[in-house]
């Protein structure tokens, strides 16, 4: 029913965006995006829980109470998190200039930062690069792509997901993360746009459905971050108005796809693995237990090395404190049963579930013979990849 | 006072302990370990909280509640551990054995498993063991060094340590562990003689309070096990009886070298760091903070890095629930503040902390600004050392 498009944050109408370099990452890549609603729009967002949270999530968790917005403007390369009352100043200023720069209120420019915490944003910088985004903006700006890659950290490619409704009105989006990335929160940053009509209350709870079961299901090393944040924007361009079913099974499905890509993605993932765990008491307890394997460094290191340790596995269900019954436990990897109802399989099983963990794309699923529940997390393997990318040092 | 000496479980008199290969490890290694005590002992000890806890767990933990025991028979290679009835059934034949070749009671023989978790014990190869084993023993079997060495996994040398007071009575142990150890539990296997004349109560007592300061403060990964167990014998053999103060301070230096020296041999490590954490409001949120940061594997990368990443750690602090003011948070890494009461240090003090950051021990210093309280935690860096050891692949 929802047409998959090759497009982003400007799928939808009367959406432009821009990335250019600023000069923020060492690397000169691009760093500085900006997103502009050509119309007021109605926002939304969820927010990291850290205690720590980020200046601009402090200053966008604020404008987005508001109900609307008509931009975002987002740096990557630092992530102005721990950096006190100058950083928040900083946010907003760059807030300001962006809105400047866009003609619309200051208030209504949201803002988001990620790279490494603890250093001050280069505002020179940052003001050059807005006004060169602003710049390419008036040039058109409907090519997404440039703000795509221009979100990004230690991610290798960007993530974008478009879909288009057959009523005609449209909904796409861009998301980045690749480390630090851990269930419970909206553990990274996404950026959502429809040209639909919608309500800031119905937006707000869509995108609350939406995020709890995409992003907040993902893990790639269980580390909260402090900068966290999904934004949603809907200008009703398209004067058409969806039915809250139809609304929230778009933005699933955007989310969803945004938040596989940033698993498939993670910091030095060989392999994309599904824990789904069933025979829970409730879906809170299958997805503890999920996140209690796809966290654990044994079963991560046991993945990369296509080691079929489902002993590993059990140790993680059951250090999870969700309720389970040993001799009723059975569990999967590889598509191979190898602990069937408390009963190890024997050695063939092994050798054939690790020829099936020989795929980029495993599975791992579990019954807990505890209950009637299920759930499902996302996470990735633990290569030397992951540690070699975390331990560079930068002087 | 106390007098460092170079044995382990037979430094005390009236212990004799052996180490043999009984073909349990694929690698032909030493693999089974007998001690015994030629008298009557006062026994204790303390075991994982894991729910799917081990068979010789289970068994060990029912015998050492009787307060007193004759010998602990151990091997390696396999742990014994989600196994079922079977493998119940296994880890009382195993003691029974033990028992029946040292002559005692079978209910005053103690048995530990550790090794790969589920599959099930080869109990010809284990028999064999048993009877050469006590062979050894028979003649002479007071070198503990073999005994030390059989009950190792992934770890790269054997853990003893013990020392003699005044008095005249000796108190020593020896360990394993080098991944799977977590803190909050008796995270691994340590196994502690006296010849001092110890009552029941006082011994228990006294090891429940060294396993606290020791055992309990220490991490590599973050991974609970399910065979962990400290044991301990008293045989009264120096017919010398301590102060519960005197046993107690002996019995924290044995249980403390034997922890930090199950992180020095840490999987992959090649650092051991101390995560100092002061200015809590409690000394269980000080230690809990210094946990978060001490099982981050963006802290403990960026260690392998030696790079000076004070983000990370204040991340990991906010994320531990701990009570802190981000406003008088102070870190400091290898012996330079890089975070001031929310004051972040330039570049030059990056730089001279990287430097510190290069020596084999090191340590993370923080303040939360909260309170008077303090905690520490021992751990590793993480390497891609680590991750080759977990992802080999066992056919």
């Amino acid at each position: 029913m929802l047409t998959d498009l090759d497009q982003g944050v400007c799928a939808a109408a009367g959406f432009r965006a821009a990335g250019v370099a600023a000069g923020i990452k060492r690397s000169g890549g691009l760093d500085l995006a900006l997103v502009v609603s050509d119309l007021p729009a109605a926002a939304a967002g969820t927010f990291t829980t850290h205690r720590a949270a980020a200046a601009p999530v402090i200053v966008s968790r604020e404008r987005v109470a508001a109900g609307s917005a008509r931009g975002i403007v987002v740096n990557s390369g630092s992530a102005n998190a721990m950096t006190g009352p100058r950083g928040r100043q900083d946010a907003e200023t760059m807030a300001a200039e962006a809105a400047a720069q866009a003609g619309v209120d200051p208030a209504e420019m949201l803002v988001c930062s990620t790279g490494k915490i603890g250093s001050h944003l280069p505002m020179d910088r940052v003001s050059k690069g807005i006004a060169a985004a602003a710049g390419a903006l008036g040039s058109g700006g409907t090519n997404d792509e440039d703000a795509a890659r221009a979100i990004l950290t230690t991610d290798t490619r960007p993530k974008r997901a478009a879909v288009s409704h057959p009523d005609g009105w449209r909904l796409g989006g861009m998301a980045k993360g690749a480390g630090m990335i851990a269930p419970d929160m909206a553990t990274m940053l996404a950026f959502l746009t429809t040209d639909a009509v919608v309500a800031p209350d119905v937006l707000r709870a869509a995108v609350c459905r939406a995020v709890d079961r995409s992003f907040n299901l993902i893990t790639v090393d269980g580390e909260p971050s402090t900068n966290d944040a999904v934004l949603a924007l809907a200008n009703g361009r398209s004067g058409l108005r969806p039915s809250p079913g139809d609304l929230a099974g778009a933005l699933e499905v955007v989310c969803g796809r945004l938040a596989e890509a940033i698993v498939a993605d993670g910091e030095g993932a060989t392999k994309l693995v599904r824990v789904r765990v069933g025979g829970a008491r409730s879906v809170e307890e299958a997805r503890r237990a999920a996140r209690s394997v796809a966290d654990s460094p044994l079963v991560k290191c046991a993945l990369y090395g296509e080691d079929a340790n489902w002993g590993r596995v059990a140790a993680a269900l059951a250090k999870s404190g969700a309720a389970l019954d040993l001799d009723a436990l059975s569990i999967a990897m590889g598509g191979v049963t190898l602990l069937d109802r408390g009963e190890a399989a024997g050695d063939e099983a092994a050798a054939e579930a690790h020829r099936g963990l020989g795929a980029r794309e495993v599975e791992i699923a579990c019954d807990l013979g505890a209950g009637g529940a299920e759930g499902e997390i996302l996470t990735t393997d633990l290569s030397p990849g992951y540690v070699a990318i975390n331990a560079e040092y930068e002087p």
